[in-house]
């Protein structure tokens, strides 16, 4: 094995996408490549305190901004791109969330429309202590804190969409994109179903943590640095994002309703455990239906997003995922981690 | 604390309650009883093997079979039920799964109506290694076996129903009920609203273990020998079921869509502590949003149902969950476990 | 034909039942019986003016008033019920509507929960002038008046549920009940299925008017004077409630979300049609795809109502529905009107 | 009134666009001008007999061709363009029609997804009889045949997507897009927000007829001569598509689930009419509830759709919708087909 080539790159202001598929590539790079990125947040860094109402400082459409497209050399509709999760930590001392009118699952939205008032506008600063590997909730309206994990994560990672779609980087779909699971942390590879040529990926939306569901529409939200490890897996099709930890395998699903998004997620890891383990169908579903954990991603985004997570535990012997692209990312990462 | 009564209750076959109201009490039963309970599978122990198939062996609408229900002295519309789980044990070396015609999340159903033919229907037969904690897939339509982690819960814990009504015992809703999350477990203890003088408490419906959103519509399904211990909260309402645990608190939602169940739970759940810790809504609702996870319990039964659940070391000193209900009885549970 | 039996039914306060299943038949009937009915409105009467808001004068769960049930003699599950609509004149020269706090397709619920405050509990009482055949809205906060078509319907029709239960009389299922569709209205007959010896058939729920999917909750209330003729079809059996007028059949579904009530609606015309015209499944299929209608009934109760609606002129000659019940209850119909 | 400027387009094959923004304008006009049009119908005009299937014949993603876009002069976000429909006529004596494996409202699909076999795969020929009015269905495994009345409409009319968005021509939202509404008929002007300068106008998606819902997923799919007047309405922003006819007002809303849709409609209805009357939320509220008509569009698409249909004779007197602007394109339309 060679020394993987290793790309630096941090966006200026009027670098960033706003979509998947659309914008040009910021660079071209070679399967195998490690890429050293820097994304802003998802409010483009203007929630920086908590008169910073969204409303106010942001620009529609101008969230969720994506360091990238990464054009990667060879990559044709039909491949799979395997992206892996080297690191991914918190690039400030400080996080922001908020309320967003009319935007979450608690609340009456654009789409499950009332008539009744928005709930208020709030933001919340979350500090970050990262040696100790805590971030701590300070409540507005009394003195109560409370410290949380840090589990840094990225709510978007997607390539362009299929069916010549361009979509904004809000949105998760089969493409990736907007997923927001709390399970898109260091020590992960995400596989992408490439659509175009190039796949053109990229990645944004930093949680430094992040409940699931994401309840009130927005995580911990930071901006990052991240270190990827990027490969191609040439001639496999992934139709639904698929996840693979050393300790898991999994498959996601977006839609409305949930339900479907649930459905998605189930029905393509019963496709991929009969594969890997010469099942039925119907074998499949049983032992899915009974060994499965399905964490659920966001229940607030224009599609839901729903993960099927099996232990490979369960499958002892059955080698060959994705022709074992995460072990070989794995390396990679443990390799430039230990420099 | 005196020695609590414990009463024993073992159902013939004429003895089982199909409905969550409607049906006579079995026995009364003070607060603080402990219940020594035996329950037959979701099957009325009709499935014994690969041929038994349910719509052959079974007849609806005897499915779900309670023990019950048990008359609670003292309980008026308004309190709440404590119902502890002590222990949950397998009665049974083995253990029975199936596909059921238009059942189930990956097929069409009832009420998800399609044109399409049945999925086929299948009997897989579970062997249980109560000694080892493990339970033994074997694939009908290969050699592949594998060995699952034992996890004993009830799929059924309820109460009758408010506004008159009665219910299948197939029904999981504010009452309780066929909610199927394996939360259910042995040390946990659920609370659940009183709507009825007497509360008329069933439990049923055990599982040898099962998977988040119980998939194909049918867990690892055991008769069982589960222990209680019932405790009554004066002056308390739940409205939806809640959960405690050592580790955690859990609020449920029993609706569909999958986002309604999902919105039930997470809101009860921004009310529950909102209230334990004295936060305002829009700070509990931040607070849950990141610190929240959602395990799905069923998306199959005629109401899918959502876990919010909360670790309670993030809310550290806020004591109080339900007058300490569930301290009292975990003290309860291990004195008899002790004996 | 023999002169029909007629019995008329008024009932008092203490007669009225709430629920579907679960209580005692009110009179025992033979098929070709008519009935002369009084209904009272969904609040039980107690809304009369601008300040009877329903949170202070109804208590729950006495809404829907049914009049009934009427045990029919010989009806024994797996055969139909056809009750046909002879008339149906509001009783009342107003009639009521409100909003109910979290109830309705424009608010957060129960079930669709949120952390908003509720909408404003509104009344607005109707004038009825049952000679022009119109009723009069008068909004309440402008001079606002506006005259529409009366067009009397009941929002409740059904019998006893299967599966054991008892269900509120808020409820629409596959046994009818608050199915909320316009195209209740005299000159209809409407197919239910029955589930228990007897069949247990009430009504109620009488509305002045209503818009499809009732989007508020509530319709145009007022009591009713009706008059039904019931029929007895012996081993047919019917899976969800079925409607027949002079010019179209209908099939319904409730269900959620939205999209299952309209499928179970759709299969179920696909189904019927099929029968019908003896055609496959497929032709079937496309047929009904470019010929139906799709009125909504409601989007707002414990189920949501679709109605699946065929005009009868595109399938000419082809006799037989219901073993031309209908026709035979609209003569008799006509017959009454006559004397 | 001068003499509007008139502008035929028939599109070559290469001339198509398959997307809702993102395609170069194949002219510019200016408001006011009528629109010649020739569209081709869904299957890009491959499917001719019943051997050509859809899976067969048609390449993904080049289905719904669009006429268009026309870029309109002066046309910038916040204003709306006013569509009228003068006439919709089809260009052949056939349609066709067929199911496509895993679309369509009674089958599963790639999001609905389930294990079970796809439905057949079957394409129906109708032959169009445009003098009488009538096309006739054929059934394909009898001998039954059908005259239904020929309705002509289009199922996708749009603009340019919000939030720098590329949309598939088989998508419907608030741009409009593949609606599928039996309401799109000559005679009704169709309102849409313009999203980007120009607005980007194109239709397409001809109907011979179709059934509310479009349960199959596929109409009686044709090509189309369909005259259009344009117009611009400087200033007034449409969140989502209006459409108006001499008789009726209706609002859009396109999303998933169904009930959602449904809410979307309502809720701009209740708006819109709120600013029309003078009415107050909650007594539009009201009167819409007991007003509307909710005729289904689609229930199979990447977003569903739901109207909210309001007959203009309910508000007396209430003039200046959007300007007046149906009436005056009613005028050009008459005084064109007066010609």
């Amino acid at each position: 094995m060679s020394e993987p080539r290793v790309l630096e790159f941090r966006p200026s202001a009027e670098q960033f996408a706003w979509t998947f598929g659309g914008a040009a590539p910021v660079a071209r790079i070679a399967p195998g490549t490690i890429l050293e990125l820097w994304t802003e947040d998802c409010f483009a860094g203007r929630v920086r305190g908590k008169d910073d109402l969204v409303s106010v400082v942001c620009e529609f459409p101008f969230l969720n901004p994506q360091t990238g497209p990464f054009y990667v050399e060879g990559a044709e509709p039909g491949d799979t791109l395997a992206v892996h999760f080297i690191s991914v930590e918190p690039a400030r001392s400080w996080a922001a969330s908020t309320t967003v009118p009319l935007f979450g699952a608690l609340t009456s939205t654009h789409l499950t429309a009332t008539l009744q008032d928005p709930l208020p506008e709030v933001v919340w600063i979350w500090e970050l202590d990262r040696a100790a590997g805590l971030c701590r909730f300070s409540a507005r309206d009394s003195e109560f804190t409370a410290d949380l994990p840090l589990n840094p994560m990225h709510g978007t990672v997607g390539v362009a969409p299929a069916n010549l779609e361009v979509r904004s980087a809000l949105v998760p779909d089969a493409f990736g994109g907007n997923m927001d699971t709390p399970e898109m942390r260091a020590g992960v590879t995400c596989y992408l179903g490439v659509n175009v040529e190039g796949a053109l990926l990229s990645i944004g939306d930093g949680h430094a943590r992040q409940g699931e569901g994401e309840t009130c529409g927005v995580a911990v939200e930071c901006a990052m640095n991240t270190v990827l490890a990027v490969d191609l897996i040439k001639g496999v099709a992934t139709p639904w994002p698929r996840l693979e930890s050393d300790a898991h395998i999994m498959s996601t699903g977006s839609a409305r309703p949930l339900e479907d998004a649930f459905r998605i997620a189930q029905a393509d890891l019963v496709q991929w455990v009969s594969e890997l383990a010469g099942l039925s169908a119907m074998d499949a579903y049983q032992f899915i239906s009974q060994a499965v954990e399905a964490p659920l991603a966001n229940v607030v985004d224009t599609n839901y997003t729903s993960v099927a997570k099996l232990a490979k535990s369960y499958l002892p012997g059955r080698t060959g995922v994705m022709r074992g692209s995460h072990d070989q990312l794995r390396e990679i990462g443990r390799a430039y981690l230990g420099r």
